[in-house]
Order: C-alpha cells, then structure tokens, then sequence
C-alpha cells in the first residue's frame, strides 16, 4: 500500500489576514500525516506593488505579468510570505523547508504561448521533480511551495497555485497515497455564495458539466474545480475543497467540505 | 581524508551589476568540486526600499533593521535575488538550490542584544543544520544561501553574509575539507585600495592585528577578515579573499587572491 501524504493548497484570502493565516498554519503543524503545502499570493502583491509605482496590466480582467510584475512577485511569493511561513512552521515543531521551482528543478514550467493573448511571464508546468521531493519528505521535511517557476532557460515564471499544487499532487501520486486539499475561507463549494449552510458535498466530473454551464458555480471556483478534476483523472486518491480553519478534520475524513468525484 | 568542499561568499558589488553577476555565476557553475555559494545584498534593497518609502535608519553609521527593513530584505535577498542566482544557475546544468536559514531550520540565530545599540532584528548564528547540507550535497544540489536566518520562535533575523559563510564553513569543517573564499571586485586586500597591483598575497594573524591597527585596512574589510581568521581557527583548511571573477583559478589554488594564514 502506499503511504498517505496531504498536498494542501492555501488560498491568497487567508494569507493576507495575518490572524487567519496563523490559525491555519497552527492546525497545518498538527497534522499528523506526511504533508506538503503550496501557497498562493494574496493581495499584499497588488498593495507593495503599487507603492513600488507598478500598476496592475489587465487583459480580460486576467492579470499580465510583465517583468516589473515578475519581479514584484518573487520577492512576495518566494521571499516575503515563503519564509514568514516556514519560519512560523519551524516556531511549531514543523520542520518546514520553503522553496520555488528553480529550487533543485523542483517544478519547470514552459512560458505560455503569447498567441492569442500574451499574459507575459506565466508558466504552466511541464514536469515536477518527484526525487526531490521525495528525499525531503524522507528527511521529515515539510515542503511549502511558492508559485513561481522557472523554464530551465533561467527565466522564472509565476504560475497559479492551484496549477502547482496539481502538478505536485498528480506526479507523486504514483508514490503516495494522496488528499488535495484545496483550502480556503469557505467551507467549500457553496450552491448560494451568501449563504454558508448551502455546501455542496459531492461533485462529481458530470455534476461539475452541469453547474458550470448553468453558471451556478463562481467563476473564480471553476479553474479550482478543473485542477481538482485532473488531479483525480492523474492518480489522485481523493481531492476536497473546504475550509482552511478546519483541515484537520478535513484530512480526517469528516465530511464538512466538498468533495469530487470522477 | 575528507571531501573536498568550497564555500564561496559573494558580495553586494557584484549582485548590483547584472553582467558581474552572469560572469560569476558562468564560472561558479564550472566549478568542479562540491560547492555552497553564499551571497549579500547589494544596493537593490536600498533602492526599492526607498521606492517603498522605508528609509535606512542608521545609528554609528550602521544600519537598523526595523519591521519594514526586515520584510524588505527578506522579500529582496530570499525571494527575488536568490531565486534570481537560483534559476541562472539551473540554465547553467548546476542544480542550485535556493535556501534561507529558515528553510528545514538550515541556520538558527539569536537576536543581536539591543544593548548598547539596538540594530533590531539582526541575529548571530547559533547553530547550523550540518546534516540538511550534507544532504542536498549528496543528493548532488548546490545550495544557494540568501543572509536571512531565524530564531526558532518565528521570527526572521538579517544576518551579515560574511558571517554566515564563516558559520557554514567552520560548522562543516569537521566532515569537509574546505576552501572558503570572499569573492568581490577586488583581487583581494589591497595595500593601497587604489592600485590594483598592491594585492597582499598572505595575511597572518598577527600581520592582520598590526595592519588594522596602523589602519591600513580599510574598514570593510575589517569584518571580513575577522570571519575568515575565525573560520581557519574552527578547522576550515583554507580562506582566500579575492576576485569573483578569478573564483576558478583561486580555487586551483593560484597565487592570486589573499589567502590568510593562522
């Protein structure tokens, strides 16, 4: 059989509350099985990036990163938050090891095609260095994994955080037994985004067709749904989405948070 | 015997210029033998700390890492110039691996006592995590170490990087025989900072305690030369002072850096 190990991805709402981010990392420290955390990047990014005079490039309300933006991004995602969390997690007997995808080749992402729109210096991974990984889980390292990339060429790349944590989850599931957790401040898929009683338990790939094309589900939950999907498709033993405050039951097996099915 | 092992400190002149820095990084990258790089700053945290508005706060002329400054270097040294340094040298067929000392608690430091001067949150190694290095040399990685610490409660420390080599080298030396060399502009210390034939080929002990006190040093190097005698004193086989872009051929052992001898 093989052994567990829970890749749990932290939603960008959660960092940017200094109180909510502790809570989390508290109940993460905890958490008894082998375990890997990929973050995201809040928006403490968008507010060091304007005092830095670099205003925010749109294209169909999707973000550009050019090379200001690029830079602005590793010092936050791989600097400011990667170590304030592993630092955190060292305070609690968590032995955490912060890094990127340039770190050891961990994750190497091929810059996204500029045709039709060019995004700029966003990645998608095209491998994931399982070796790696895997020797630091052997060490009882604690992987926390910051969004950024590289393409091998010595250009690094933001990549989205829920993609990450895909990749990772889905390339060591030949190895591990693995829960994704996608954690964030709701307590999972809602029906009803105001109301927090309406959680979805169970969506399955069919189920997921029919909400997305009814536009029942959030716009900003469709990429998270398609990660988790995949995930599963790639040898992912189970994937929830639920709440950051309550992964350990989560992890546990209590069904308070949504979880999909193929 | 024990294996061989260079641990190459680099300074901030060399990180501010993009071209220096891609003629060092070409160079260490062809280094044959198991090697740490540590880097420094250089000026670009002062100048995005200026575009943040966090002006440098001095006391005798050195500076005060308050909060703002911490989250500043630790966003600008972790995040955005080691995984710089880090992706160069993955294009470059040399696994490097980019950590800071919180990362699997690789370096632990104390907070500089805040009498007589209170400098903030700097902190002076204590302990360093010799098996996680030996690891990620063994696992063929070359770590890439950013001047960032911690203290174990949480808490992030800037650290001097000239120190943290010394601490790196002499906590290794008891497995590696190792070759720690200052790399910066200059080919080493220099009689008469001004002409670059003036190079003092060996510094002993006692001929650094005459030479400082005539003052002929000149007061930056004084830290650096203190580390470098402190680091042979702890069993490092050898310390050269000299050229970033000479680093091959000092570590061949060719007369042309300082080397400092007990």
């Amino acid at each position: 059989m093989k052994p567990k190990l829970a890749v749990i991805k932290l939603g960008g709402n959660i960092i940017d509350d200094d109180n909510s981010l502790l809570l989390f990392l508290a109940q993460f420290s905890k958490l008894e099985v082998p375990k890997i955390l990929v973050h995201g990047g809040g928006k403490i990014a968008t507010s060091i990036g304007k005092q830095l005079g670099i205003d925010p490039e749109m294209i169909n309300g999707r973000r550009v990163t050019n090379n200001e933006t690029l830079k602005l991004v590793t010092m936050v995602y791989a600097g400011l938050l990667n170590k304030k969390i592993t630092a955190t997690l060292q305070s609690r007997n968590c032995n955490a090891f912060g890094l990127s995808g340039a770190d050891g080749n961990l994750i190497r992402a091929k810059k996204r095609n500029p045709e039709p729109v060019d995004y700029g210096f966003v990645g998608d991974p095209v491998s994931v260095n399982t070796e790696l990984i895997k020797q630091l889980l052997d060490a009882s390292c604690v992987p926390v994994i910051a969004p950024i990339t590289h393409d091998g060429e010595g250009q690094l790349l933001n990549t989205n955080a829920d993609t990450i944590a895909e990749s990772i989850a889905s390339a060591l599931s030949e190895h591990y037994s693995i829960h994704l957790v996608f954690a964030f401040e709701k307590r999972g898929v809602l029906q009803d985004v105001s109301n927090h009683d309406s959680l979805i338990p169970v969506i399955s790939k069919s189920g997921f067709t029919t909400l997305a094309s009814s536009g029942a589900i959030h716009s900003g939950m469709l990429p998270k749904l398609s990660a988790g999907f995949h995930a599963l498709e790639n040898g992912v033993a189970k994937v929830s989405i639920g709440s950051a405050f309550e992964v350990q039951d989560i992890i546990a097996g209590k069904p308070n948070a949504t979880q999909l099915t193929l």
